[in-house]
């Protein structure tokens, strides 16, 4: 199976295609790379999922929203490349949470976004390199914001 | 009109060359790429702008020590590259905001970079991808930190 | 002198490799680079240093945590590519400090990893760019985290 068909075969929707907050591109192609700029908890109706990690949402909603913002970053993937079948490979995320200072399950909220990934374009090319880090606010109050490095085909 | 030339025109004054703050190179050319280290907010008397964005200073203060950050990297730029007309263009922005936690307009700030390199190396080179975020400290107490990689002619 | 030899040395000792914390891997091999993962303080004994620096940790005992970082990033290293003579140089860190929201002195904790590195491969090759922050909180409450990317022979 193909990664669009992989993805079908989820049964997720994708949220609209985001939009820059700023003077940025939301993908650029280096080379054989596209470079993804931080994606935010986009929802379907263009609103965004906000609060902070372990004061409005739990990990278990955390992990959900990572998986939205995986979502917005398929949204761009196809509107910029066409199809999620341009991409090879996963080479790197930068996970941020938006999170209370006492929190130390990152990797289990970013898990959101790559457990996703993973299902799209295999446990080995879905999953590539990682940092997960808490941060103290993210643009809008969205509780997680996700950069990622592709590898094109 | 050359990167140079469209600086020349802007009128604005670049702080010296930052020094490193630790064990690192300010600038490292790897193939036709320039990767920068994390630069602050130097000033031209060579002090830094401090504070927290949301308490020290409000969002339009943060986005003028965002392109004070934008100067300082093009002043490295010049010191190691000779000219910023090697520059083919920027690829990547990660930009900190150091501020409180319930700040929401990191990229309006960051935009006071991106928005300096737009205006040098127009708007399709001069703007990459980015991520913005908020960081709860920065070294020296400094409101924005931002690293980039360019792309060399 | 080889990398490995002057590692050797050094005298200090490797934690046991990391596993990940999640759905990620711990090395990449990307064209000529080796992208590294976030790595955290992990003890020889297999548990973590944890602590907030300025709160629990003073700074040198964070800059010491973030050389325990580096051997961790060692220790995969060797797992991942059989011998730190295949690193040709270092090329980029991302150091992030967990730390109170006054802290100022990031880039001397971050060279508890850096001075390693340069130690081990050089004051050239084992020197790249850098960015240090500061983050409100990391994963199991590490004090430190650090990600890299290295250039290999």
């Amino acid at each position: 199976m193909s990664p669009e068909q992989r993805f079908e075969k989820l049964g997720l929707t994708l949220p609209p295609s985001p939009d820059p907050l700023g003077v940025y591109k939301l993908l650029l192609i280096d080379g054989n790379h596209a470079l993804v700029s931080g994606h935010g908890t986009l929802k379907e109706d263009g609103t965004w999922i906000v609060g902070k990690v372990g004061q409005d949402l739990d990990a278990e909603t955390g992990k959900l929203a990572a998986q939205q913002v995986g979502l917005a970053i398929l949204a761009t993937l196809k509107k910029y490349l066409g199809s999620l079948d341009r991409v090879d490979r996963v080479i790197k995320l930068l996970g941020m949470v938006n999170c209370v200072p006492d929190f130390t399950r990152h990797p289990y909220v970013i898990n959101g976004c790559s457990e996703l990934f993973a299902n799209v374009w295999g446990d080995d090319k879905g999953v590539g390199v990682r940092s997960a880090v808490g941060v103290s606010s993210l643009p809008e109050g969205i509780p997680v914001e996700i950069e990622v490095l592709f590898k094109l085909n």
